[in-house]
């Protein structure tokens, strides 16, 4: 019988990442890795863009970045370890230490191992509802459904889909499709909202206007029946209360679920999330079974409960957590605050840690305040806007999390929030950040400074703020702070004016002498542009004794968008 | 003699932030504001696009985003403190707490105050040799400096200019007149380098030759003797051992020294900076003067001695801690780690914290290490390179500095390098970080991840680095990794085979089976395009007994940029 010092099964991220860091540290120790698929390293992240069409063919991303493809002649001779392609791992047996593997050729062998190392990765969560079999409805999970779908959209013969499921792939999807096939597109989604697991609802709010914007149909709070197959094979997906929807491809892209029956199988522990549970060492419950990728669980630095969140990125270093750790090494995989980020069409949209609706549920009363900013000075020949939504505690002024949309930087401020929530920090800390500035690429103050200052006003009772035209109490004095040649070159959007409701417009500059056109004994709702005028005139109105006073945060740019 | 709770000194970003946040929190604070200059609160930071001719003209930098232009009745009626314009503080009389007042009529008059606020920024510094009055040889300091040379610009009279000093101001100018005038440009620094406070000599040359490329000529450790006007007018600059330069136009780019006068005169601890002494409030040292902007000394954090960073970004939040301070809040300025960013002509160019060589002086024994990166997936339609060097302690893994420079987005990795910083945090820190992965965005793995391994990979002494072509010991073997086609590509430049110098080609998938025709008991130097791939190899090398390996840190794309 064949051994290793350490077997790996899977191939793609944490898998080669493991036997490669490994190798490195060890020219000595023998490392074997089993692939169940035909490749190996694909950068399956780019798929939306092989399905667009935007790159030039599934190559690329199979390829080093000096055009060398990730094959097993390139992990043996560049990497130094052996890989098997095709080669399925159907049990493990702790007590022999040996995996059952089903080559490529057939055979069925057994492969002894001093450390195995499970990065068994996901699949594509079943839908509840009938499906056909049909080369028209598909999931979007390999390199081969991107393919599969391209082909089709080359040869013209989509020109209508309905994505089910608005999570990241959905919405990325959209883009793809529209921008590049130009292919009419219906997004479908159980729950009231396009990314409902990262955005809250007035933040997806602006995604669904831009998705609008775009004739892209979105049912919400829709629930798929079933999917049947009209007499020359087109697709028809039935919709609870909206009926039946005729297309000519369904993509399925309802999330993934950790693939953990191996490990079910020979009795490790599997988390209340339904992934391999792990230590900070990606130790699963056997000490000489590590686990890492998409078919583990993570610990949530924030609320320090554990959560699934299957991303290429962190399974890269679990990879790297995983060999060390063989190697004799201590250092830890500190778990994860959720950092996220996706384009759709022109949209950016950027969200790290909780939403405000998922700190709520985690039980923590969580504040909000919101902003627009330009990501560059207005006066800079480019710029363009961001809508941020920031969300803490106001009982410490801990950070919870932050989301960004906008056509401008979202990315860098993602990222930025992200090492702040890393060290469990403070709104205090978040002012106290040090943004590089030149006008070619920050503002003096950064948005993320702003945002705190508003999260500190806000908790010295300034202002209550929210991002709606909806929330007037009856009686409610609506005020525009714009000047003139602003309100006719941006009009509010109709939805600002529904029945009888009319806006008073006041220049800030005027208000301080003009308090007399408003009742002080009735509610004030402001806007301005971005909000800081709003916020500036709520100060001046509560100064001189109006006590109910709110503004909508983020201005009209962060709702017209 | 009228008098006014708070007085400030200063008007262009600490001032009015700390008389605005003020006005915002207690509307029966009476604030007075006096500015010696004709201007308010102006976006001097955009001046070199001014000068330039990409901005409109200089109202762009007076004005608000929707256009108003901030002046006295700007600042009294949206605002809310009254400014003075022309009101020349001449004495503080510590002892009546009045200040002296020249004001624009010409009238002396006594102000007094409950607090005062000294924003009374900095100046050009004088320059340490003979320079003649004339329209032609300037600083660049005012909105009025800047609007003087465009117009000699926009009537072509400026078709050479020497810029003295390579400090941000004289980098950011020679972008600007290369670019949009097409001037002939000659720029003259004292040190050995660009940039020389912020950028270790590795990464300043490769400014230099993007410089370079663009035919600007750079004089580095030159002095200049003087300047002197030729009988047309024209300006003529003795340089030791270059000789006399004749141009068009002089900008004399010293840097800025504190004005401190006031402060002085009136008994105020001057730190050894030459800055104004303040505590973490702002405070100085009577407790009922704060002082805040370019005129103030700082702390840095990495360090804990005091320096001199004058920024726009920091001046606007000592205004606001200090108004915080003085509306009863205790909210400190915990100083800062010093993040900066500039662009020159197509680079982008950022730093954070300390470089390796004001490391060393401080006596921390740094080490280093280097990396180009791509910003995003190669595969992706658009994506630069960044070349990264990041600067730490070995004896504790902290962070100490980075340097960024290239096309791509640079400005990311600096802003969340200094949230790293803030916290003190540690190689291991950095490795976690969570980045918001996309591939319109980021890498799966983050150049600062990739950094934190190889700094991990250096302490285990895998392999030493440095940036250059010139460190080889005699008898060097000198290896390139790369495969045929890339290098017919990208051949090595001149620079890379001095005299005698072969370069022996093996593609990294090659190595480990040509191993015969490197000499195990000789020197090997590796490079490849970007990096990783000599890290690679060297470590092939040194478990086939290779003793002295060393590679080309950041690869060919850090050299030939």
């Amino acid at each position: 019988m064949e051994s290793s010092d350490v077997v790996i099964v899977g191939g793609i991220a944490c898998g080669p990442k493991t036997a490669a860091v490994l190798a490195r540290r060890n020219s000595q120790t023998k490392i074997t890795l089993f692939q169940k698929e035909a490749h190996l390293s694909t950068a399956s992240c780019g798929m939306p863009w092989l399905a667009s069409g935007d790159l030039a063919g599934p190559g690329v991303l199979t390829e080093t970045q000096y055009g060398v493809t990730r094959d097993v002649n390139f992990f043996r001779d560049t990497k130094g370890f052996t890989a098997h392609l095709g080669a399925e791992v159907k049990a493990i047996n702790r007590e022999s230490k040996t995996v059952t593997v089903r080559m490529a050729s057939g055979e069925t062998v057994e492969h002894g191992y001093g450390k195995l190392v499970l990065a068994t990765g996901a699949t594509p969560k079943e839908a509840p509802f009938p499906v056909p079999e049909s080369p028209l409805v598909q999931t979007f999970h390999t390199l081969d459904d991107a393919a599969h779908f391209r082909k089709l959209a080359e040869q013209g013969k989509v020109g209508r889909a309905v994505v089910i499921g608005a999570g990241f792939i959905g919405v990325e999807l959209i883009g793809a499709l529209g921008d590049l096939w130009g292919i009419e597109t219906t997004i479908v989604e159980a729950e009231d909202r396009l990314l409902p697991y990262v955005l809250d609802t007035d933040m997806s709010a602006i995604l669904h206007r831009h998705l609008q914007a775009q004739d892209v149909v979105f049912h919400r709070r829709a629930k798929v029946k079933g999917i049947d197959l009209a007499p020359d094979g087109s697709p028809v997906v039935s919709i609870d209360g909206v009926g039946k929807v005729e297309t000519d491809y369904v993509f399925i892209c309802l999330g993934v679920r950790p693939n953990v029956a191996l490990a079910r199988d020979c009795g490790l522990e599997i988390g209340a999330t339904g992934a391999i549970s792990v230590n900070e060492y990606m130790q699963t419950s056997d000490p000489n079974i590590y686990a890492g990728g998409d078919c583990v669980e993570t610990m949530n630095r924030i609320t320090g409960e554990k959560f699934y969140i299957p991303m290429g990125s962190l399974a890269n270093r679990h990879g790297w957590v995983i060999a060390d750790h063989i190697d004799g090494g201590s250092i830890p995989y500190n778990g994860a605050v959720g950092a996220f980020i996706v384009k759709v069409g022109e949209l950016n949209v950027a969200t790290v840690g909780l939403t405000q609706a998922a700190a709520e549920k985690a039980g923590y009363a969580p504040d909000a305040v919101w902003g627009t900013y330009s990501d560059r000075p207005t006066y800079f020949m480019e710029h363009d806007d961001i809508v941020c939504k920031l969300v803490y505690r106001p009982d410490n002024l801990c950070l919870l999390g932050l989301q960004v949309v906008g056509r401008g930087d979202v990315c860098r401020r993602a990222d930025v929030f992200s090492a702040f929530l890393y060290h469990a920090s403070t709104i205090k800390d978040l002012f106290d950040h040090e943004h590089a500035y030149a006008p070619p690429f920050s503002e003096a103050l950064d948005p993320l400074y702003h945002l705190a200052c508003q999260a500190m006003a806000q908790q010295r009772g300034v202002v209550f703020e929210s991002p709606d035209f909806d929330s007037g109490d009856a009686g409610t004095q609506w005020l525009d702070v714009r000047e003139e040649d602003e309100i006719k070159a941006e009009p509010l959007p109709e939805s600002a004016a529904p029945e009888e409701r009319q806006w008073l417009v006041i220049p800030i500059g005027e208000l301080r002498g003009r308090l007399g056109e408003l009742d002080p004994e009735k509610p004030v709702r402001i806007i301005c542009a971005r909000g800081p005028r709003s916020y500036q005139a709520a100060v001046v109105l509560r100064q001189n004794g109006f006590k109910n006073v709110t503004i909508i945060g983020g201005g009209l740019h962060a709702l017209k968008e």
